[in-house]
């Protein structure tokens, strides 16, 4: 069995990589498997705050990917951290969902329900309403500061895309005139620094594999990883973008990086 | 008794310059009729889609203020007649509150609870939420324009700032990547076309009055009408854009246009 790639650290992507939605990528649990049994270490990254690690890692271990909460990295879990280096113990105030919340308690956060905050925390929330703008727009007259989860625009679903957090963020920042300070998912090093951590490998050691040429490969080879571009996601082989910023392998999903010969 | 200015018509902003929330600038009633009982004519300029002109004209009423539905223009109206003229009857759904959906029906626009739309129509919107941001966005995605009713950040209520229409105009943008084509309110010409239509008087014979210089102040000088910006709404007096912007008068409030000697 041949691996394409030599590196001993495998950082995944999740939506559009391992799986489209609830369906897992074909082949997908094969080469992970594979990876594993020939010493590889693997880890999966995420941009998505909706969930918890251990929601992710209950995933995958249902369609056939074995893992543990320790084996994801989502921008939840990344935010949590970040904010807890630059302020323990802060109040905030959320635009996000219940799982974001928690994992913010979890890490000591004060999670308020009015503008009586030090940081206004913005994430990918489906139940983002007028009331929480005008949450959000108190608390920054009264000098809260602006950090948020994900940049992206929209999320993929099976049934069609829906708004993500660029939204969110682009509601706050009109109505204050602030400027979010801090962005810490995809393709911020942020992210892509407690991945690395999680592995205990050096950059050089890595490959960062996603469907996502602005996100995962931009962050990959600004970092000094291999990059490996999956196209069972949003990217289409024809997109110009492909030639510009240059992953390393392009292939159709992740069945292709395992030769099974 | 004499009047600052000679010119026959005047446009008058509304909050911040006739009242501020319920409450009536000092000696605005005075200064209106003696505009009125001068010979001058009077009409009122609003840029908030939330009411309709005939809610308007019964509050300025209320205040004082007799005035009728043909004396207001506001955003809802101004927006209502210019997509009358680019795509007269469309399927539209509207980011906006009961009034704005009650004076596009009554333009003829067929209001749509889905994306199966010419038009999505973005307005200062109490009642915003993700449900809409979704449904805009998929409408987007199947080929509609946008177009809204104005580009203020905040609205100054009573109880402090609220979010106005650039959080609904920007998170749309941000999730479809798409750009609004047209703002009718100020400081567009387009608002300022049909309420000089309404006074049926030459720019060069009004005069624009108004509390914020980026909107009321920049688009009557662009126009070549007088301008008289008044410190009763949300610009103060050390605002280094005054001297920039260049007012031709600045006056205290209303009660100031009007010398009672």
């Amino acid at each position: 069995m041949r691996i394409a790639l030599p590196q001993r650290g495998w950082l995944l992507d999740l939506d559009g990589t391992v799986y489209v939605g609830d369906a897992l990528v074909p082949g997908a649990a094969e080469t992970i498997a594979a990876l594993r049994a020939a010493g590889r270490r693997v880890a999966f990254l995420s941009n998505k705050p909706l969930f918890t690690r251990a929601d992710y890692a209950a995933k995958l271990s249902r369609l056939g990917i074995p893992a543990g909460p320790e084996d994801v990295v989502n921008s939840s879990i990344v935010l949590a951290r970040h904010l807890a280096g630059l302020d323990p113990g802060a109040p905030v105030f959320v635009i996000g969902e219940p799982p974001l919340l928690d994992e913010l308690r979890a890490h000591g956060f004060e999670v308020r329900n009015d503008p009586r905050v030090r940081w206004v925390v913005i994430a990918f929330d489906r139940t983002f309403d007028y009331g929480k703008l005008t949450i959000a727009l108190q608390a920054v007259r009264q000098g809260a500061r602006l950090i948020a989860t994900n940049p992206d625009r929209t999320c993929p679903t099976e049934a069609g895309e829906i708004p993500d957090c660029a939204g969110m963020i682009a509601a706050v920042e009109a109505v204050t005139g602030a400027t979010v300070e801090v962005i810490v998912g995809k393709p911020s090093p942020i992210i892509l620094e407690v991945a690395l951590a999680a592995l205990g490998l050096e950059p050089a050691d890595c490959v960062m594999v996603g469907d996502r040429l602005e996100t995962d490969i931009v962050m990959g080879k600004r970092r000094g990883l291999a990059t490996v571009l999956v196209l069972s996601g949003v990217t289409r082989r024809d997109d110009p973008r492909i030639a510009e910023i240059g992953p390393d392998l392009v292939l159709p999903s992740l069945a292709a990086l395992v030769d099974p010969r």
